[in-house]
């Protein structure tokens, strides 16, 4: 691959930050990956592992020669970000993202950067519950569905640049108007976020009614799967159902409602209408591939 | 293992009624089994699996001789098969089950038992989403939970050698009250059903309104696994919720509430409150084993 960029900088060097700078670096699309972040202890790791090439705790200084600045920190700090610095970037510059919301954040990232400079939204679906740069790997992205959210501004070039670079990370990359992409994934994930997160919190409630209920002892694999997610970070969901609001909050109302429907017909004993409720629901979930990405 | 019983007879040989036949006859616990069904062309498959020495299809005939009768058939047939032959098993013959509800379910066995013949309730936890004899196997329960479910009215000899079955086809068996085990049941298992089938029909709900949304193509590692139980046989569950109705009703008005209270932080913006849910939410989740029966 030839190079893509000169200097990359990476604002934030977690597990999907790291993970970045690790491909960056090691397949030469960038002659050199700066990590800014503020816990040195991290900051230094991340050299040791090959994710940066070096960090400085000053962002202005680390993003002003980047022609790629890739935000990797919790989305609700991204205006504080680009306010600091985004008047230090040079012309042509790309910033991007790899936030888990998209619309309104879009929309906010657009409205702070200064003219010549060019912002690409995008979201690598990487779900691994472990964080921090030590589980980082240049496979993360592999097989993972990348989705790029381009607006009407969006700079085609830079669109395109931000493609190859998820591209060479081994990702699918999808494009995605940022509105619908919050749609689609506060139906395919944050909303069973919310049910997970939901149940267990049922769960806590129930045992103080039977005390002898043990969750874990009593947990099967059903319970088990049902719940994995819920063991997610409680900083990172909260910023986006808030971030995703809007949406998330309407498929809860349809899922009450779906929820309340098979209630009603459990409540009142109607078999037939049970088994078709049922039956609906599994003919759509053997649709679902066994695995994918 | 000393020969446990004489002449054991399974009612309904599928993947669990198999399964139990494939360890009665091959660890010697039973000198002859003898399957019931209706469909020839499945008694003939178990018998050449191993599953059963010979089959009847006439009840009566299959039961008259038995020292143990399993009912291995969905819950909802137990009053119709018990009627029909009880009053034809010989004295001190042991009738036991491996239905997924117990509480009113063990009271109508009781209830349907002729003089001297005892009835004890188990649910061996062996969740497997195949189906049929095809799919049994002798190690199905091994390692798994099985729960036996006395009352004041199981002799307690017929219990011992329920629970040696059980313990002899390698399963961990739990004591448990009949209707304690519904509470505890419906809350780790049946809750969580219920969960995971409205979560597949919300999400059917919502693609009526966003037609872009493919949720096979959508779906990640989240929504798979939340929804994995949704694909379970929408027969047997709509009789568990059925048989434990007034657990699982009274468990999805404490879900809703759960969900709701999440709901309205969201709505209103609550971050604090909600970080506080998740938090809750994921601590407990994180008291779970990694991997159990």
């Amino acid at each position: 691959m030839a190079r893509l960029f000169r200097q990359a900088a990476i604002i934030g060097v977690g597990l999907i930050g790291g993970s970045l700078g690790m491909i960056l670096r090691r397949k030469g699309l960038a002659s050199s990956v700066v990590g800014v972040g503020r816990r040195i202890e991290n900051l230094k790791l991340a050299v040791k592992l090959g994710a940066i090439d070096h960090y400085v705790v000053d962002a202005k200084e680390g993003v002003k020669d980047a022609d790629v600045v890739v935000l990797a920190t919790p989305v609700d700090t991204y205006q504080r970000h680009l306010e600091e610095w985004a008047s230090c970037l040079k012309s042509g510059a790309i910033v991007s993202d790899v936030g888990s919301v998209k619309g309104e954040l879009v929309e906010q990232c657009e409205r702070l950067m200064p003219d010549g400079v060019h912002f690409v939204g995008a979201h690598p679906i990487a779900g691994k519950e472990k964080t921090g740069v030590a589980a980082g790997s240049e496979d993360l992205f592999s097989g993972m569905r990348c989705i790029v959210t381009p607006t009407k501004q969006t700079d085609p070039q830079a669109l395109e640049r931000v493609r190859t670079l998820w591209q060479e990370a081994g990702s699918t990359v999808l494009t995605m108007d940022p509105l619908l992409h919050d749609k689609i994934l506060g139906a395919v994930s944050h909303l069973p976020h919310v049910v997970a997160f939901a149940l267990m919190g049922a769960l806590i409630d129930i045992r103080t009614e039977v005390p002898s209920l043990d969750l874990a002892g009593h947990s099967g694999g059903g319970l088990r799967d049902t719940t994995r997610i819920a063991a997610s970070s409680p900083e990172m969901w909260r910023d986006i159902f808030l971030w995703n609001r809007d949406n998330v909050v309407a498929f809860i109302d349809a899922y009450e409602r779906s929820l309340g429907e098979l209630k009603q017909l459990i409540r009142t004993g109607d078999a037939a209408g049970i088994e078709k409720a049922l039956e609906r629901a599994k003919q759509e979930r053997e649709k679902f591939p066994v695995r994918t990405g």
